[in-house]
């Protein structure tokens, strides 16, 4: 009988990295996300909702082999073909795009919203699944296309509850990378030196200019002991290049400082009048300004900032960065600006691994948890989380007439439930409507039934009264009151709208 | 040089069973699930999103086996773990209640909106990702969770615009089944019997009272010459369940359905009432029906009806099904019922398994994709079908100029874009404008601009024009028109309220 052995209980957990959102979570970041849809959607955009699992050839980047097939992205074979679930939401636009391109319009606006997973070690505030909320424009060069996505954006986020003067989306241009890049001698077919560049200015707020000096030089050794291969670069270019990364923005923009300080001989658009890519890109961020300028998106808004870095080694052209600029206080208790919410740039080549045909695009991403935790920090999540009326059950057997009080209520719009718990506990009740944030619990026994009265309980009132000493300031108020069962709908309203 | 061939461009397809919504499908499945979820909110119930990934153990039912881990989910190997893709919204909510049970009240009113996955044969219509919107209460046994159940139903159902006369629930009993087995003789353990009975009374559509008979008796051999095992009950047993199973068309003794909507009729009651599990089972459904009728819901919304059996396998007391009782065409032609939109029911050990102590539950499932496709046959489904306003590019250098013209347009909440494709043939600019549904282009050329003015299309009504043989009755509409630039904004939502 040893193969009868009893099955141990399951264990009653998400997956590692997983996790669960309740209530006011859901609705908080639902009412966000509606919002935003309701800008992208005024723009031109349209819903987009693809498959959540795409063949791994599709997703492309993150090929299975035998050893681990699973990096970066959750895979499995299915009948002789890896599937995985979506890392993000624009490879699949790829797909989508690729697949569909004779049935869709072009240029082709669309907007996404929804899950997305990656395989990767979970940490705390790290999870393996999350949202991500994009539009994207398929199908046009035009960097008309790209000011549009940062009106777009300075749109949405005021749509959202984040006041002008609160954020900023600063535009740069990879072109002009790429300009310094060629003044500073490297060639455009060096992909190595180009690697170690884009990766060492990404690093700069980690390591300092110092650290990445040692990266563009000769390497860096860190903490560990672990040595990190460098670019080679000479002095000259290293110079260039740090320049780049940390401007000084002054009003004109670019005004370059080398790591002393000191303005360095050539301003940024001396440099990149001297090649042919960084004189597009200035030319490109000239004509995105005006654009917007024109279209009545000021300064305040939208900046050419050339000191935008982040994510230029993932895009062909323009690029954005959405930041907000007003002061939280960090963990210990330091104030410091919010910083970015979201992210995006031009990127071609989407299409092509598809068709062989280039298609060119442009796009942002919001970071949907960085945007909520904004909106919390600004007490700008209203969310509706207003638990419900509880009618409290006194008598089992009049269950029929408390349900009829709680559907009057709802047919009026109100949120109303009956108690549905064991009721022979009362204090349980209201513990029940404690837990569910209740601003009302209705009261009926037998003897208020036959003299046709109802006792209105005001949870809110009630609390506030248990925290304050002394009684005097709420004698006019009681946090408990008798009315007629006629008077109920009435009186409930008259109280939830203090 | 073999070893460097060069890799064959991906496919550009969705895995198969798997498709991509797009603009409307996605924004009438969003409405219908928010005016549902106002609905489920305003009867106290909280939105939960559980995590799209468990673990094989929670989600149970499935376990995986070396020769075929994936049967019925997609499932996956990491770190010793079998994680898979949730198949419904029940499972996981019996972990995250088993999981957070100490936090959440009871008892705990939830809904829950989101895809599934099942890894079944894909077939014309059958997807392996679909869209499941429940409602379920965990915590308690009183049937007052069941009639609570049913009236929201009815409301959601009205609140997506199914009028009344067009539905109705039904209410029906897994317990009254259980007395007619006992009295028909099947004892409760008896599982095999029990079971052959449940798939046949299921199959009655299918095959018919004779098929039904027949599976119920010695058993049955179908087209194929495949044969299935039968229940071996006698004829007085069989004709019992076939009278329960089809009250319409019992034999005499056992017409179980009343036309007039009340209550049972005494003959089912009689049987019931000879077994303790019948009559409490005839008991809840009373109770139900009283509850519901004087929260105001007659029998033209919900009633008790025997005669519903789907899915009564998977329950242990009430039961409920909403019918659409209007008539569709089918592919044929003919008139039909429009059928089921959503079930439900009463289960019990949904925690169980986790905790290993019982808790009684009561929920409804909403097929969404059933319910849409409702919607549309009763032209319920408004969307936002709506294209924007197309703003044509006559003059690439004055891009400016037609986003100013956009910006304005939106900023009155007119639904409005610029053409960001190639500009240099106008054909094709209308050509995107009709693809996009537009309303109304806007077009200025250097001359229109130099005159101060915009010319105005009207495409539904240049479209109607164009099928129309004689163009007496558009003389005083002209397609086209030309106003002020001034009056750009005016003159566009003069002619959208048209």
């Amino acid at each position: 009988m040893a193969k009868t052995k009893k099955t141990p209980r399951p264990k009653a957990e998400t997956p590692k990295g997983f996790r669960d959102y309740f209530g006011r979570d859901v609705a908080e970041r639902k009412d966000m996300l509606d919002a935003i849809a309701r800008v992208y959607h005024l723009y031109g955009f349209e819903a987009l909702e693809s498959s959540a699992v795409e063949t791994v050839e599709a997703l492309g980047k993150f090929l299975p082999d035998v050893d681990r097939p699973n990096e970066g992205v959750f895979a499995w074979e299915e009948d002789n073909d890896w599937l995985a679930l979506r890392y993000d939401l624009t490879a699949p636009l790829a797909r989508v795009y690729a697949q569909h391109r004779n049935d869709l319009p072009t240029p082709y606006r669309r907007y996404a919203m929804g899950p997305v997973w990656r395989n990767e070690k979970p940490g705390p505030g790290r999870f393996r699944q999350f949202y991500q909320c994009d539009a994207d424009t398929v199908g046009t060069a035009s960097v008309a296309a790209d000011a549009e996505i940062c009106m777009m954006l300075a749109d949405a986020l005021e749509a959202v509850g984040i006041e002008r003067g609160d954020y900023v989306i600063r535009v740069n241009n990879r072109k002009v990378l790429n300009g310094v890049l060629e003044v500073a001698g490297i060639v455009e077919d060096d992909e190595r030196t180009r690697g170690i560049v884009l990766r060492a200015i990404d690093k700069l707020d980690r390591l300092g200019p110092d650290g990445v000096r040692a990266l563009l030089g000769k390497g860096r050794k860190d903490e560990s002991g672990d040595y990190t291969e460098g670019a080679g670069l000479d002095h000259g270019a290293i110079a260039m290049i740090l320049a780049f990364a940390r401007p000084d923005s002054g009003p004109s923009g670019f005004v370059m400082k080398n790591d002393s300080g000191d303005a360095l001989d050539m301003s940024l658009r001396e440099i990149c009048m001297r090649t042919a890519v960084g004189l597009a890109g200035l030319e490109e961020l000239n004509d995105i300004e005006r654009l917007v300028r024109r279209a009545g998106y000021g300064p305040d808004r939208i900046v050419i900032d050339p000191s935008v870095v982040r994510g230029l080694g993932y895009y062909t052209g323009p690029v954005f960065e959405a930041e907000l600029t007003f002061e939280i206080t960090d963990e210990k208790g330091r104030p410091r600006q919010f910083g970015s919410v979201a992210g995006g740039g031009r990127y071609d080549d989407l299409v092509k691994r598809f068709t062989g045909q280039a298609v060119p695009a442009t796009g942002i991403s919001i970071g949907v948890d960085r945007l909520l935790a904004a909106l919390r920090a600004k007490g700008q999540l209203q969310g509706d989380g207003t638990g419900p009326v509880v009618v409290t059950v006194m008598d089992r057997d009049r269950m029929a007439d408390y349900q009829a009080m709680a559907a009057e209520l709802r047919a009026a719009g109100i949120r109303a439930e009956v108690y549905l718990g064991n009721p022979k506990n009362f204090g349980n009740q209201l513990k029940y409507a404690d837990k569910r944030g209740s601003p009302l619990a209705i009261i009926q026994g037998s003897d208020e039934a036959e003299r046709g009265v109802v006792q209105i309980k005001d949870l809110v009132l009630g609390a506030k009264i248990a925290e304050t000493a002394t009684l005097e300031e709420w004698k006019d108020q009681p946090a408990q009151f008798e009315c007629s069962r006629a008077d109920l709908l009435a009186r409930v309203q008259e109280r939830l709208q203090r």
